[in-house]
Protein backbone atom coordinates (compact mmCIF):
# COMPACT_ATOMS: atom_id res chain seq x y z
CA UNK A 1 0.00 0.00 0.00
CA UNK A 2 1.12 3.89 -0.64
CA UNK A 3 1.67 5.55 3.06
CA UNK A 4 2.82 8.95 3.52
CA UNK A 5 3.79 9.33 6.72
CA UNK A 6 4.23 13.24 7.78
CA UNK A 7 7.04 13.70 10.18
CA UNK A 8 10.61 13.11 10.90
CA UNK A 9 10.83 13.00 14.30
CA UNK A 10 10.75 9.99 16.46
CA UNK A 11 7.21 8.97 15.83
CA UNK A 12 7.92 9.56 12.25
CA UNK A 13 10.66 7.77 11.66
CA UNK A 14 9.22 4.69 13.52
CA UNK A 15 6.33 4.51 12.14
CA UNK A 16 7.59 5.14 8.63
CA UNK A 17 10.31 2.15 9.70
CA UNK A 18 7.54 -0.14 10.46
CA UNK A 19 5.58 0.22 7.38
CA UNK A 20 8.44 -0.23 4.97
CA UNK A 21 9.61 -3.31 7.11
CA UNK A 22 5.93 -4.37 6.51
CA UNK A 23 6.41 -4.20 2.81
CA UNK A 24 4.29 -0.91 1.85
CA UNK A 25 5.77 1.90 -0.49
CA UNK A 26 6.44 4.95 2.37
CA UNK A 27 6.83 8.72 1.12
CA UNK A 28 7.88 10.21 4.47
CA UNK A 29 7.14 14.33 4.17
CA UNK A 30 9.07 17.09 5.57
CA UNK A 31 8.80 20.71 5.09
CA UNK A 32 11.22 20.48 2.60
CA UNK A 33 12.03 17.96 -0.44
CA UNK A 34 15.72 18.07 1.21
CA UNK A 35 15.12 17.86 4.70
CA UNK A 36 17.88 16.34 6.08
CA UNK A 37 16.41 13.47 8.71
CA UNK A 38 13.65 12.49 5.70
CA UNK A 39 16.53 12.38 3.34
CA UNK A 40 18.53 9.92 5.67
CA UNK A 41 16.08 7.82 6.55
CA UNK A 42 14.59 7.08 2.65
CA UNK A 43 18.23 6.32 1.86
CA UNK A 44 18.64 3.99 4.91
CA UNK A 45 15.32 2.20 4.50
CA UNK A 46 15.47 0.81 1.42
CA UNK A 47 14.00 0.88 -1.68
CA UNK A 48 10.18 1.11 -0.62
CA UNK A 49 11.36 4.34 0.98
CA UNK A 50 11.21 8.12 -0.25
CA UNK A 51 10.97 11.06 1.29
CA UNK A 52 9.52 14.67 0.03
CA UNK A 53 7.91 17.82 0.90
CA UNK A 54 4.57 17.56 3.38
CA UNK A 55 2.25 18.31 -0.05
CA UNK A 56 4.28 15.19 -1.69
CA UNK A 57 3.80 12.45 1.21
CA UNK A 58 0.14 13.50 1.79
CA UNK A 59 -0.30 13.20 -2.48
CA UNK A 60 1.55 9.81 -2.87
CA UNK A 61 -0.42 8.46 0.37
CA UNK A 62 -3.45 6.30 -0.01
CA UNK A 63 -3.64 6.47 3.86
CA UNK A 64 -1.41 9.02 5.46
CA UNK A 65 -0.10 9.35 8.81
CA UNK A 66 0.23 12.68 11.00
CA UNK A 67 3.42 12.31 13.32
CA UNK A 68 4.50 16.05 13.81
CA UNK A 69 4.94 17.94 16.78
CA UNK A 70 1.26 18.89 17.78
CA UNK A 71 2.53 22.72 16.71
CA UNK A 72 3.83 21.55 13.23
CA UNK A 73 0.53 19.56 12.85
CA UNK A 74 -1.68 22.39 11.07
CA UNK A 75 1.30 23.87 9.31
CA UNK A 76 2.17 20.73 7.86
CA UNK A 77 -1.49 20.39 6.63
CA UNK A 78 -2.10 23.31 5.16
CA UNK A 79 0.81 22.65 3.08
CA UNK A 80 -1.04 19.74 1.76
CA UNK A 81 -3.65 21.51 -0.03
CA UNK A 82 -6.62 18.96 -1.00
CA UNK A 83 -4.60 15.89 -0.90
CA UNK A 84 -6.10 14.77 1.55
CA UNK A 85 -9.74 14.70 0.32
CA UNK A 86 -11.02 11.25 1.31
CA UNK A 87 -8.43 9.77 2.24
CA UNK A 88 -8.00 7.82 5.68
CA UNK A 89 -6.25 10.35 7.88
CA UNK A 90 -4.28 8.89 10.81
CA UNK A 91 -3.91 11.68 13.13
CA UNK A 92 -1.17 10.59 16.30
CA UNK A 93 0.11 14.25 16.96
CA UNK A 94 -0.59 15.91 20.68
CA UNK A 95 -0.86 19.49 21.32
CA UNK A 96 1.96 19.73 23.82
CA UNK A 97 3.73 22.87 24.17
CA UNK A 98 6.80 22.65 25.64
CA UNK A 99 7.46 26.41 25.81
CA UNK A 100 6.39 26.88 29.48
CA UNK A 101 8.41 23.80 30.65
CA UNK A 102 8.37 20.50 31.61
CA UNK A 103 5.96 18.99 32.14
CA UNK A 104 4.33 20.20 29.12
CA UNK A 105 0.92 21.85 28.69
CA UNK A 106 -1.59 21.46 25.96
CA UNK A 107 -2.23 24.38 23.53
CA UNK A 108 -5.73 22.94 22.86
CA UNK A 109 -7.62 21.23 25.36
CA UNK A 110 -10.70 20.84 27.35
CA UNK A 111 -13.52 22.29 25.04
CA UNK A 112 -11.80 21.63 21.94
CA UNK A 113 -8.82 18.91 20.72
CA UNK A 114 -6.27 19.12 17.46
CA UNK A 115 -8.34 15.99 15.86
CA UNK A 116 -11.06 17.84 15.72
CA UNK A 117 -9.10 21.35 14.50
CA UNK A 118 -7.54 19.18 11.76
CA UNK A 119 -11.41 17.39 10.75
CA UNK A 120 -12.62 20.54 10.89
CA UNK A 121 -10.05 22.52 8.75
CA UNK A 122 -10.01 19.21 6.09
CA UNK A 123 -14.02 18.60 6.19
CA UNK A 124 -13.51 15.68 3.73
CA UNK A 125 -10.39 13.83 5.06
CA UNK A 126 -11.69 10.97 6.91
CA UNK A 127 -9.83 11.93 10.49
CA UNK A 128 -9.08 8.85 12.73
CA UNK A 129 -7.25 10.27 16.02
CA UNK A 130 -5.19 6.84 17.58
CA UNK A 131 -1.85 5.99 19.23
CA UNK A 132 -1.80 9.22 20.57
CA UNK A 133 -1.75 7.81 24.30
CA UNK A 134 1.31 5.39 23.99
CA UNK A 135 5.25 5.75 23.16
CA UNK A 136 6.16 5.27 19.70
CA UNK A 137 7.84 2.06 20.24
CA UNK A 138 4.86 0.76 21.74
CA UNK A 139 2.90 2.00 18.91
CA UNK A 140 4.49 -0.51 16.23
CA UNK A 141 4.84 -3.58 18.66
CA UNK A 142 2.34 -4.32 21.18
CA UNK A 143 3.72 -6.74 22.49
CA UNK A 144 6.46 -4.79 24.50
CA UNK A 145 4.40 -4.14 26.92
CA UNK A 146 3.21 -8.08 27.89
CA UNK A 147 -0.70 -8.72 28.55
CA UNK A 148 -3.42 -6.62 27.26
CA UNK A 149 -3.83 -3.18 26.72
CA UNK A 150 -5.85 -0.71 24.86
CA UNK A 151 -5.36 1.81 22.24
CA UNK A 152 -8.40 4.00 21.38
CA UNK A 153 -9.73 5.35 18.01
CA UNK A 154 -11.91 8.43 17.66
CA UNK A 155 -13.77 9.64 14.26
CA UNK A 156 -16.91 10.28 12.10
CA UNK A 157 -16.52 7.62 9.55
CA UNK A 158 -17.51 4.39 10.90
CA UNK A 159 -15.32 2.85 7.93
CA UNK A 160 -12.11 4.57 8.28
CA UNK A 161 -12.30 3.66 12.06
CA UNK A 162 -12.92 -0.05 11.40
CA UNK A 163 -9.97 0.10 8.76
CA UNK A 164 -7.73 1.73 11.16
CA UNK A 165 -8.83 -0.66 14.04
CA UNK A 166 -7.48 -3.37 11.40
CA UNK A 167 -4.21 -1.36 10.52
CA UNK A 168 -3.80 -1.31 14.76
CA UNK A 169 -4.41 -5.59 15.14
CA UNK A 170 -2.89 -6.77 12.22
CA UNK A 171 0.40 -4.34 11.41
CA UNK A 172 0.63 -3.42 14.99
CA UNK A 173 -0.32 -6.67 17.20
CA UNK A 174 -3.13 -4.43 19.16
CA UNK A 175 -5.01 -6.86 20.75
CA UNK A 176 -7.38 -4.31 22.50
CA UNK A 177 -9.35 -1.73 20.82
CA UNK A 178 -11.97 0.89 22.32
CA UNK A 179 -13.90 2.85 19.33
CA UNK A 180 -14.56 5.95 22.10
CA UNK A 181 -17.04 7.64 19.11
CA UNK A 182 -16.83 10.95 16.77
CA UNK A 183 -13.94 12.82 16.75
CA UNK A 184 -14.81 15.68 19.66
CA UNK A 185 -13.00 12.11 21.70
CA UNK A 186 -10.03 13.69 20.62
CA UNK A 187 -10.11 14.92 24.05
CA UNK A 188 -10.45 12.10 26.01
CA UNK A 189 -7.00 10.89 24.66
CA UNK A 190 -5.48 14.23 24.32
CA UNK A 191 -6.31 14.74 27.67
CA UNK A 192 -4.97 11.37 29.27
CA UNK A 193 -1.36 12.85 28.20
CA UNK A 194 -1.60 14.84 31.73
CA UNK A 195 -1.36 11.48 33.26
CA UNK A 196 0.22 9.66 30.65
CA UNK A 197 3.57 12.68 31.43
CA UNK A 198 3.15 12.02 35.25
CA UNK A 199 3.21 7.85 34.62
CA UNK A 200 6.45 8.29 33.13
CA UNK A 201 7.78 9.92 35.82
CA UNK A 202 6.79 7.64 38.25
CA UNK A 203 7.32 4.31 36.31
CA UNK A 204 10.06 5.66 34.53
CA UNK A 205 9.81 4.35 31.42
CA UNK A 206 7.71 5.36 28.55
CA UNK A 207 6.89 1.54 27.84
CA UNK A 208 4.03 1.09 29.57
CA UNK A 209 -0.15 1.34 28.86
CA UNK A 210 -3.22 1.13 30.06
CA UNK A 211 -6.19 -1.52 30.04
CA UNK A 212 -9.35 -0.65 30.17
CA UNK A 213 -11.23 -3.60 31.78
CA UNK A 214 -14.53 -3.07 33.14
CA UNK A 215 -17.61 -5.12 35.22
CA UNK A 216 -18.97 -8.46 32.90
CA UNK A 217 -21.98 -7.04 31.87
CA UNK A 218 -24.96 -7.96 33.46
CA UNK B 1 -11.10 6.15 63.71
CA UNK B 2 -13.32 9.42 63.91
CA UNK B 3 -13.87 10.40 60.12
CA UNK B 4 -15.19 13.19 58.28
CA UNK B 5 -16.75 13.57 54.66
CA UNK B 6 -17.83 16.48 52.89
CA UNK B 7 -20.54 16.34 50.65
CA UNK B 8 -24.20 14.38 50.36
CA UNK B 9 -24.23 13.52 46.97
CA UNK B 10 -23.23 9.94 45.44
CA UNK B 11 -19.52 10.19 46.55
CA UNK B 12 -20.36 11.30 49.78
CA UNK B 13 -23.38 8.95 50.59
CA UNK B 14 -21.25 6.27 49.17
CA UNK B 15 -18.11 6.75 51.27
CA UNK B 16 -19.16 7.68 54.30
CA UNK B 17 -21.52 4.26 53.73
CA UNK B 18 -19.18 2.53 53.44
CA UNK B 19 -16.97 3.60 56.77
CA UNK B 20 -19.77 3.09 58.55
CA UNK B 21 -19.66 -0.25 57.71
CA UNK B 22 -16.13 -0.81 58.61
CA UNK B 23 -16.83 0.05 61.73
CA UNK B 24 -15.91 4.10 61.57
CA UNK B 25 -17.61 6.81 63.23
CA UNK B 26 -18.61 9.10 60.65
CA UNK B 27 -19.79 12.55 60.66
CA UNK B 28 -21.41 13.80 57.30
CA UNK B 29 -20.57 17.60 56.50
CA UNK B 30 -23.15 19.98 54.71
CA UNK B 31 -23.73 23.39 54.01
CA UNK B 32 -26.01 23.86 57.07
CA UNK B 33 -26.39 21.25 60.15
CA UNK B 34 -30.07 20.84 59.27
CA UNK B 35 -29.25 19.61 55.38
CA UNK B 36 -32.00 17.49 54.53
CA UNK B 37 -29.71 14.53 53.01
CA UNK B 38 -27.35 14.63 55.34
CA UNK B 39 -29.56 14.31 58.46
CA UNK B 40 -31.35 11.78 56.37
CA UNK B 41 -28.46 9.87 56.04
CA UNK B 42 -27.40 10.08 59.82
CA UNK B 43 -30.58 8.57 60.43
CA UNK B 44 -30.47 5.32 58.49
CA UNK B 45 -26.69 4.58 58.41
CA UNK B 46 -26.89 3.89 62.21
CA UNK B 47 -25.28 4.94 66.03
CA UNK B 48 -21.68 5.27 64.55
CA UNK B 49 -23.63 7.89 61.87
CA UNK B 50 -23.85 11.69 63.00
CA UNK B 51 -24.36 15.15 60.49
CA UNK B 52 -23.46 18.71 60.44
CA UNK B 53 -21.87 21.47 58.47
CA UNK B 54 -18.69 21.40 56.88
CA UNK B 55 -16.90 22.69 59.68
CA UNK B 56 -18.50 20.19 62.23
CA UNK B 57 -17.43 17.40 59.86
CA UNK B 58 -14.05 18.88 59.34
CA UNK B 59 -13.65 19.24 63.02
CA UNK B 60 -14.76 16.20 63.95
CA UNK B 61 -12.55 13.87 61.51
CA UNK B 62 -9.21 12.98 62.21
CA UNK B 63 -9.24 12.39 58.41
CA UNK B 64 -11.56 14.04 56.11
CA UNK B 65 -13.07 12.94 52.72
CA UNK B 66 -13.94 15.83 50.23
CA UNK B 67 -16.89 14.69 48.44
CA UNK B 68 -18.43 17.66 47.16
CA UNK B 69 -19.04 18.46 43.78
CA UNK B 70 -16.05 20.42 42.11
CA UNK B 71 -17.60 23.59 42.15
CA UNK B 72 -18.30 22.98 45.72
CA UNK B 73 -15.08 22.04 47.23
CA UNK B 74 -13.57 25.61 47.64
CA UNK B 75 -16.67 26.69 49.34
CA UNK B 76 -16.89 23.78 51.22
CA UNK B 77 -13.71 23.81 52.81
CA UNK B 78 -13.46 28.11 53.26
CA UNK B 79 -16.25 27.61 55.73
CA UNK B 80 -13.73 25.06 57.97
CA UNK B 81 -11.51 27.46 59.35
CA UNK B 82 -8.05 26.06 60.32
CA UNK B 83 -10.33 22.47 61.21
CA UNK B 84 -7.99 20.93 58.48
CA UNK B 85 -4.34 21.91 59.69
CA UNK B 86 -2.70 18.77 60.25
CA UNK B 87 -4.90 16.81 58.89
CA UNK B 88 -4.77 13.99 55.62
CA UNK B 89 -7.60 15.49 53.56
CA UNK B 90 -8.55 12.73 50.76
CA UNK B 91 -9.41 15.19 48.05
CA UNK B 92 -11.84 13.05 45.82
CA UNK B 93 -13.42 15.82 44.05
CA UNK B 94 -13.21 16.47 40.09
CA UNK B 95 -13.37 20.35 38.35
CA UNK B 96 -16.59 19.09 36.61
CA UNK B 97 -18.20 22.55 34.81
CA UNK B 98 -21.34 21.22 33.54
CA UNK B 99 -22.83 24.91 32.89
CA UNK B 100 -21.77 24.55 29.36
CA UNK B 101 -23.79 21.39 28.43
CA UNK B 102 -22.61 17.29 28.34
CA UNK B 103 -19.57 16.22 28.04
CA UNK B 104 -18.65 18.65 30.81
CA UNK B 105 -15.46 20.31 30.65
CA UNK B 106 -12.99 21.30 33.55
CA UNK B 107 -13.26 24.33 34.95
CA UNK B 108 -9.62 24.08 36.14
CA UNK B 109 -7.25 22.37 34.10
CA UNK B 110 -3.61 21.98 31.72
CA UNK B 111 -1.70 24.12 34.33
CA UNK B 112 -3.60 23.86 37.39
CA UNK B 113 -5.71 21.49 39.45
CA UNK B 114 -8.10 21.11 42.32
CA UNK B 115 -6.12 19.41 44.64
CA UNK B 116 -3.17 22.05 44.01
CA UNK B 117 -5.79 24.73 44.26
CA UNK B 118 -6.91 23.27 47.88
CA UNK B 119 -3.17 22.45 49.06
CA UNK B 120 -2.39 26.19 48.17
CA UNK B 121 -5.43 27.40 50.31
CA UNK B 122 -4.55 24.92 52.87
CA UNK B 123 -0.89 24.61 53.42
CA UNK B 124 -0.90 22.93 56.65
CA UNK B 125 -3.42 20.27 55.23
CA UNK B 126 -1.85 16.81 54.02
CA UNK B 127 -3.71 17.08 50.96
CA UNK B 128 -3.88 14.15 48.97
CA UNK B 129 -5.80 13.22 45.57
CA UNK B 130 -7.32 10.18 45.19
CA UNK B 131 -10.27 7.95 43.73
CA UNK B 132 -11.09 10.53 41.15
CA UNK B 133 -10.50 8.36 38.40
CA UNK B 134 -13.64 5.66 39.13
CA UNK B 135 -17.40 5.44 39.76
CA UNK B 136 -17.89 5.94 43.78
CA UNK B 137 -19.28 2.19 43.71
CA UNK B 138 -16.28 1.18 42.28
CA UNK B 139 -14.06 3.57 44.54
CA UNK B 140 -15.06 1.06 48.09
CA UNK B 141 -15.36 -1.86 46.57
CA UNK B 142 -12.65 -2.58 44.14
CA UNK B 143 -13.74 -6.05 43.00
CA UNK B 144 -16.86 -4.63 41.39
CA UNK B 145 -14.33 -5.02 38.42
CA UNK B 146 -12.56 -8.20 37.94
CA UNK B 147 -8.22 -8.68 38.28
CA UNK B 148 -6.03 -5.88 38.92
CA UNK B 149 -6.72 -2.21 38.04
CA UNK B 150 -5.05 1.04 39.09
CA UNK B 151 -5.89 4.16 41.60
CA UNK B 152 -3.74 6.29 41.73
CA UNK B 153 -2.57 8.28 44.49
CA UNK B 154 -1.10 12.49 44.32
CA UNK B 155 0.87 14.77 46.96
CA UNK B 156 3.16 16.38 49.09
CA UNK B 157 3.36 14.14 52.22
CA UNK B 158 4.88 11.23 51.57
CA UNK B 159 3.68 9.72 54.91
CA UNK B 160 -0.13 10.60 54.30
CA UNK B 161 0.27 8.80 50.63
CA UNK B 162 1.37 6.19 52.71
CA UNK B 163 -1.55 6.46 55.01
CA UNK B 164 -3.77 6.87 51.95
CA UNK B 165 -2.52 3.49 50.28
CA UNK B 166 -3.61 1.54 53.23
CA UNK B 167 -6.79 2.85 53.40
CA UNK B 168 -7.22 1.64 49.90
CA UNK B 169 -5.72 -1.25 50.02
CA UNK B 170 -6.93 -2.39 53.36
CA UNK B 171 -10.51 -0.83 53.65
CA UNK B 172 -11.24 -0.57 49.54
CA UNK B 173 -9.79 -3.33 48.38
CA UNK B 174 -7.43 -2.03 45.81
CA UNK B 175 -4.59 -3.72 44.61
CA UNK B 176 -2.86 -2.02 42.27
CA UNK B 177 -1.65 1.94 43.54
CA UNK B 178 0.58 3.88 41.87
CA UNK B 179 1.62 7.02 43.88
CA UNK B 180 2.79 9.68 40.72
CA UNK B 181 4.30 12.34 43.06
CA UNK B 182 3.46 15.26 44.36
CA UNK B 183 0.08 17.46 44.02
CA UNK B 184 0.71 19.02 41.03
CA UNK B 185 0.41 15.32 39.68
CA UNK B 186 -3.06 15.93 40.43
CA UNK B 187 -3.13 17.57 36.76
CA UNK B 188 -2.77 14.17 35.39
CA UNK B 189 -5.75 12.32 37.20
CA UNK B 190 -8.55 15.26 37.01
CA UNK B 191 -7.29 15.36 33.15
CA UNK B 192 -8.16 12.40 32.53
CA UNK B 193 -11.90 13.08 33.14
CA UNK B 194 -12.03 14.14 30.06
CA UNK B 195 -11.16 10.20 28.76
CA UNK B 196 -13.12 8.70 31.42
CA UNK B 197 -16.43 10.54 30.42
CA UNK B 198 -15.87 9.15 26.72
CA UNK B 199 -15.03 5.67 27.86
CA UNK B 200 -18.55 5.58 30.10
CA UNK B 201 -20.31 6.93 26.92
CA UNK B 202 -18.65 4.13 24.78
CA UNK B 203 -18.60 1.42 27.23
CA UNK B 204 -22.20 1.99 28.52
CA UNK B 205 -21.44 1.57 31.96
CA UNK B 206 -19.27 3.56 35.11
CA UNK B 207 -18.12 -0.10 36.00
CA UNK B 208 -14.82 -0.08 34.67
CA UNK B 209 -11.08 1.19 34.96
CA UNK B 210 -7.71 1.00 33.76
CA UNK B 211 -5.24 -1.35 34.83
CA UNK B 212 -1.52 0.42 34.05
CA UNK B 213 1.10 -2.09 32.53
CA UNK B 214 4.38 -1.78 31.59
CA UNK B 215 7.31 -3.57 30.25
CA UNK B 216 9.24 -5.52 32.72
CA UNK B 217 12.55 -3.54 34.04
CA UNK B 218 15.53 -4.73 31.65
Amino acid sequence: MKIGVLGTGMVGNTIATKLVELGHDVKMGARSADNEKATNWAKEAGSNASNGTFADAASFGELVFVCTSGLGTMPALESTGTALDGKVVIDISNPLDFSKGMPPTLFVSNDDSLGEQVQRRFPNAKVVKSLNTINCNLMVDASRVPGEHTVFVSGNDAQAKKQVESILREWFGHKHIVDLGDISTARGTESYLHLWLRLWGALGTPDFNVHVVRAPAT
